[in-house]
C-alpha cells in the first residue's frame, strides 16, 4: 500500500524551514531568522571598534555555532579568530576552514585531550586554557602522540568564580610548566569576567571591572617579573568590551553576543547610558505563528521551551506594541493580546531571552533581506557538547 | 600536510559519546545516560496500572522523542499507541513503525495540513486536536487531496488557559463539523489540565482535577445529548493520572514524564503523600564530570545550560550526598562541595529539573545496566519544532 511515489513528497528527516527566495511569510515556523542587515550592521560596528582601538577579536563561536557566521566575522567583521568552548565545537570550525581556534574552557577528558592535539592536523592554530598543573603534561603528552602544538592560556578567575587560578604565584607556576613542556606554547593570560556582562548600568560593570582588572593585571605582573613575558590577554564580553578595550592590559576581545543580541541585552545600558540594543541592533528573532485564539484576549503560538532557552526569561515581541509573550509551556507559548489584535496564522518576531543557548536548540538559521529569504545557514555545531 | 591518514581518527560529525560494552565511566560527557533497570520498571508499573482499571495508554513521545523507547512502551509499557506534539515528531515515530498517532496539538500551517494529512501514507492511523472551525475545512481538503483519513479529537480547555474551547455549544458544533467532513473521523474529546501535573500534593491536584473534570463532562454531556456519541475521552499526565483513572470518564491516559522522571517530579508528592519519585524511579540523568577544582569548597562540572534546561530549575546531585549543583552558565555547572569531596574527573548523575526540554538538547540516549552501555538510541526526533 505505502509506495515510493506515496512517499516522495514527504521532506524526510531533512526539515528545513525555508528555500532562498521565498518570501518571509512562507518560513516554516517555529525556526530562527537572522536579519542579515542588522547582523552586517553589527559584525562592521565592532570592526570599526577594534581597528580604532588596535585590538584583536577573537569572536565566540560558541554563540552562534555557524561556520557561516565565523566566516562573515572574518570577512567583514574584524575578527582574526574564533573561540569555542568544547572540542567537538573546534572540530566543526575548523573542518569549516577557520585557522586560528582557542578553546576558552578546560579540556581534561583523555579522549577529548587526544582529539584536541588532533586538531593541528586540519591545519588549524589550536589554543586552549589551562587552570591545573596536572593538565600540562596531558596536553603535552597528546602533543608528542600527534607531532602537533598546542598553544596555552593561563585562565585567570578575575572575579568570575567559575573555572581558573587567582593566585598571581599560581599562574605563574602554570606558565612555566606550559612553557618548558615540549608541544606547548605560552601564549598568555584568558581573564573573562562574564558576571559583568548583564549589569544593568555601565557605571556598575566600570566599578566590577576594576575589581577584575587589579586580579588580571597582578597575575600578568607575577608572571612577568618570573622572567615570562605575557605575549597576550585575552577576554571581554558585548557587555563589558569598551572596559576590557580602554584597559590598556587586553590585547584581544571575545564578544559573542552583539553580533545577534537578545532580550537580556536589551535591558543592559551601554556606555551613554541607552540601551545596549540601541547600539547593536536584534539580529536574530524566533519566528513563531499563532496557533489558536481561543479567547478576544489571548492568543497561543508555536514556539515554547524546546524553541527558546529559558535561563534569562521570556521574549520580548519585536516590533508589535500591545502584544505580550506572558508564559511558555514545552511546545506552546502564550500571547497576552488585550486588544484582540491576533489571528490564527499570524506571525511574530520573538527576541529570545538568551542567545547562546537558544541558537543550540536549532538546527538552522534563515537569513532574510527585505522580506525575502536570502540563505539558509546550518546552526553547524548545534549539539556538540564534547 | 593533511592526509586522510591523519585524519582517519577524528570521529568527524558523529559524536557517539560511548558504544555498547563500554564501562559507564568511559562515556564522555556531558550526555543522557538512561538506567535500564529503573526505565523498564517503570513502564511495567504503568502497565499494571493501566491494565488493571481497564485504561488505553497512549504514551506521550514528545518527552523522550525516541523510536526506541516508544517500542519499548508498546511492548512491556502497555502502550497501545503514541502522542505527540508536531506533525515532523509524528512522521519520526510513522517512519519508525508507530501505527496509532495521536498529536495532542492544533496543526494550522498549510504546508504542515498537508504533511499530516500525508502521514497515514506510511502506515500509521493518525488523529490530531481540532479547537477551531475553520480547521476543520483545511483538514478535510488535505485529507481528500491524499485520500487519507485522519481522526480528529475536540481539544477542551479544562482550565490550563491554553489552547482549546470551553464551552459546551462551541464543543458541540466542532464535533458535528468534523463528524461531517469527509475524510475526518470524530474521534472524541482531548482534555489535559497540564497546570496540574505539577501541584506539590495530591489533595490541591484533586481539587483542581474536580474542576477540570466538570468542564470536560460538560462538554462531552452536550456534545451526546447532541445525538454524537463521544467514543473516547482522552488526557492525563504524570502528575495527575490515579484522578483521571478514577473519573469513569477518561478512557485513555496520555503520560509521559512517568518513564523518566526528573527533578521537578522529585518535589511532588503522590497520592499516599510519598513523593513520586519514590513511586517511580530516576531512569534518566544527565553525566557530567568535574572540570576544574579551583578551590577546596567548589568544583566545576561540564554540563550547564547547552545541556540541560533551566525551566524547572536547577539538577539534583544524584546519590551523592554533601555535594550540590548550585549555578550553571551556558556550558558550566558550578559545584558546591564543602567537604571537598570532589576531583577533576569524577563523574556525578544529575536529575535534570524538567525532563522533556532536556532530553530535545541531545543526541543520544546512552543507555546503561549494572554499570555497563547496553544501547545507544537516538533521540530521534531531537529538534522537530514543525
Amino acid at each position: 500500500m505505502t509506495t515510493a511515489q506515496d512517499l516522495s513528497g514527504l521532506e524526510v528527516g531533512f526539515d528545513i524551514p525555508a528555500r532562498p527566495g521565498m518570501n518571509e511569510t512562507e518560513i516554516q515556523t517555529p525556526c530562527l531568522v537572522l536579519d542579515l542587515d542588522a547582523l552586517e550592521a553589527n559584525l562592521r560596528r565592532m570592526a570599526d571598534f577594534v581597528v580604532s582601538r588596535g585590538l584583536r577579536l577573537r569572536a565566540h563561536g560558541k554563540m552562534h555555532k555557524s561556520v557561516d557566521i565565523a566566516h562573515m566575522q572574518m570577512a567583514i567583521g574584524g575578527a582574526s579568530g574564533l573561540c569555542c568552548q568544547k572540542v567537538s565545537e573546534a572540530e566543526v570550525f575548523a573542518r569549516g576552514g577557520i585557522r586560528d581556534i582557542l578553546l576558552t574552557n578546560q579540556v581534561r577528558s583523555p579522549v577529548m585531550i587526544d582529539r584536541l592535539a588532533r586538531l593541528p592536523l586540519l591545519g588549524a592554530k589550536v589554543a586552549v586554557c589551562v587552570d591545573d598543573l596536572a593538565n600540562v603534561p596531558e596536553l603535552a603528552a597528546a602533543a608528542a602522540r600527534h607531532g602537533t602544538t598546542l598553544g596555552c592560556f593561563v585562565e585567570v578567575d578575575c572575579g568570575a568564580g567559575r573555572c581558573g587560578v587567582s593566585h598571581p604565584e599560581a599562574a605563574l607556576a602554570l606558565a612555566a610548566a606550559i612553557a618548558a613542556a615540549p608541544g606547548l606554547t605560552f601564549e598568555g593570560v584568558q581573564a573573562y569576567q562574564g558576571r559583568l556582562q548583564h549589569l544593568p548600568t555601565f557605571e556598575e560593570r566600570e566599578t566590577a571591572f576594576a575589581a577584575s582588572l587589579a586580579i588580571t593585571r597582578a597575575v600578568v605582573d607575577r608572571i612577568e617579573a618570573g622572567g615570562l613575558p605575557v605575549p597576550l590577554v585575552t577576554g571581554g564580553g558585548t557587555g563589558s568590551h569598551p572596559l576590557e578595550a580602554a584597559s590598556g592590559l587586553y590585547g584581544e576581545l571575545q564578544c559573542g553576543s552583539y553580533a545577534f543580541m537578545d532580550a537580556d541585552y536589551g535591558r543592559v545600558r551601554g556606555q551613554d547610558g541607552g540601551r545596549l540594543d540601541a547600539e547593536w541592533r536584534n539580529a536574530l528573532f524566533l519566528l513563531t505563528s499563532v496557533l489558536s485564539c481561543p479567547a478576544p484576549s489571548r492568543a497561543v503560538c508555536d514556539a515554547g521551551l524546546k524553541a527558546q532557552s529559558a535561563d534569562s526569561g521570556l521574549p520580548m515581541v519585536f516590533g508589535r506594541d500591545g502584544v505580550r509573550y506572558v508564559r511558555w509551556s514545552d511546545e506552546h507559548g502564550d500571547l497576552a493580546d488585550p486588544d484582540g489584535l491576533l489571528s490564527v496564522g499570524d506571525r511574530l518576531r520573538l527576541v529570545p531571552g538568551h542567545c547562546d543557548p537558544t541558537c543550540n536548540l536549532h538546527d538552522w538559521y534563515v537569513a532574510v533581506r527585505g522580506g525575502q529569504v536570502e540563505a539558509i545557514l546550518p546552526v553547524s555545531a548545534r549539539g556538540k557538547l564534547f
